[in-house]
């Protein structure tokens, strides 16, 4: 490499492009040294039953505390596979990259990426640079593909939920989006906000094999936080889902960042927490379960879901014993928080 | 939809985001109507031999005479998974879009993208929706990323190719390519450029179902074009590669475009053609059935495979009977042509 910074020629497809995946990409991401550059991987998994998920990674700041877009993008992913009952595999890497990037900052988010799927035990298998023109795009956007095998038994969805069954949180909720929203306004707290960016799938495969039957639907509250999380169980189940504000783990500093932000923090994406719906017999247990875990060790059981009177509803029943009704988020001006 | 442009709210997860995906995305892309939105689809294929690939599209302009970044989007994917001897079954679709984009676009490039992948029979099986902020993106960048089964027997790679093979190109070369750089550069041709942009899984399967063991290898000569293809094939098999410059088929429109703006039409991308190398006992028979299939009705034997001298190089014997080295394009300074 003679410069520092990614050219337009990257993206070309020629030699520079080989040269950006063999000296900087392949390096970071694979273990295997000599990889067949194709134009798709080939794979062979144990089953034919498979969940495949995607996301694009906008994130601003491109690194924050607690992590950076390339640690997002594994863990992103990883968390949509391992939800919806399925181990995480592989993964697809596709790079959007403006002109005039650092490339020690490009090394740098791959390396996450490298690291961060180690820890989750997927395999980068695939993946696509492009480069885009100064101006054309704000710094990297990173896409991932997943594709995970789904555990035998395990069959989640909303049509499972029933009244009476409790709600799970893993951990602490809002720690993502306040830290990436503080950080861009410069707004320092006296104990530091620090992103939950976490894959979750050692966890969730775990309770999954144990509670199969008892777990009935999970899913990580990322934009729109757990308010929209709740609204879209209860809308698509239609029964309603109660919560206790005052069972809700929630780290104070995380709390004073969202009032002082005037947030409200049912709304604030979550990177590192999944919300479960389980039956009741087994609620206990599969708590104790996640608690024993580094990742659920605050986990709680926030609530649980009724029977709706007239239309199903999401309520709060607030720490001074008010109820109030938690809509949807309509869609708040917080972009690129993921 | 109160609004006829792309806000930041529709990125946010909340009730926006759901109105654009129900009211625009799904009923454009999706022939269910009641989709269960979850954080992955759930699969379940014949087989657990795959292929998995993603690429990013970052075209510009948006719309060129035969395509658009929509159709772009699916057939690029659909061709990377079937030169790998794959059929291409399903595809993720993941958009980036600037704040202000025309809804009306957004629903043309869906609508695209719905239409092209009924063509190709693949589904679009999940999703993402990113919105950024005025400025930090151009317009629209569009991420899918595929997976295809692959052909029972079907084995390509370089490690099959033998001194002796023939090499077949499916069509005229260079189409997209000097469609899109003519297009952005205002300069219109007397009979016009139109890309070649097509999905080639339909016309792969057949020749892998009859020709198993007799095709080698396969690609699909997109950035870099013919020059970069083969100049890794020549790398990586360590044999050499001669073509016949008499024997390429050029559309005299792209030759034209091709010598005014002063390119070599052999590094120019392709977006709806494949290069096969084939054992010399099935060639003619792989290539009749090529001039069968509409995309490949102009399908020729451009060269061979050789030992290579010393070595492996490509070489070109041009239509006044030299020979020249045709050498891995350095990166040419042209973006976003895919």
């Amino acid at each position: 490499m003679k410069t520092g910074k990614v050219l337009l020629a990257h993206g070309g497809g020629g030699q520079l492009s080989d040269d950006l995946i063999r000296n900087y990409i392949l390096p970071e991401i694979s273990e295997e040294k000599f990889v067949e550059l194709n134009d798709s991987a080939k794979l062979d998994f144990e089953s034919s039953s498979l969940c495949f998920t995607t996301d694009s990674y906008v994130v601003k700041p491109l690194f924050f505390n607690g992590g950076d877009i390339g640690k997002l993008a594994v863990c992103g992913t990883v968390n949509d596979l391992a939800v919806q009952g399925a181990t995480p595999m592989v993964l697809s890497l596709s790079l959007i990259i403006e002109v005039g990037f650092e490339l020690e900052t490009l090394k740098k988010i791959l390396s996450s990426i490298g690291s961060e799927a180690k820890k989750n035990n997927v395999k980068i298998v695939t993946g696509d640079t492009k480069t885009v023109e100064a101006g054309a795009a704000d710094k990297i956007f990173i896409n991932t593909a997943g594709i995970g095998l789904r555990l035998p038994g395990v069959d989640l969805g909303f049509n499972h939920i029933k009244a009476g069954d409790k709600i799970i949180c893993s951990g602490t909720i809002g720690d993502h989006g306040l830290t990436i929203i503080s950080q861009r306004q410069g707004i320092e707290f006296q104990s530091k906000l620090k992103s939950d960016c976490a894959g979750l799938g050692g966890l969730t495969c775990e309770l999954l094999k144990k509670y199969a039957n008892e777990i009935k639907f999970m899913r990580d509250p990322t934009r729109g936080g757990l308010a929209a999380t709740f609204n879209d169980i209860a809308h698509q189940s239609n029964l309603s889902v109660n919560i206790r504000q005052a069972d809700i783990p929630v780290n104070p500093t995380a709390q004073a960042a969202a009032d002082i932000l005037g947030f409200d923090i049912l709304n604030i994406a979550n990177e590192g927490k999944f919300i479960a719906i389980v039956s009741p017999v087994a609620a206990d247990d599969c708590l104790n379960m996640c608690k024993k875990h580094t990742l659920g060790k605050n986990a709680a059981i926030i609530g649980e879901i009724v029977e709706n009177k007239d239309v199903a509803t999401v309520e709060l029943e607030t720490s001074f014993g008010g109820r109030r009704i938690i809509p949807m988020p309509y869609g708040n001006e917080l972009p690129r928080i993921c």
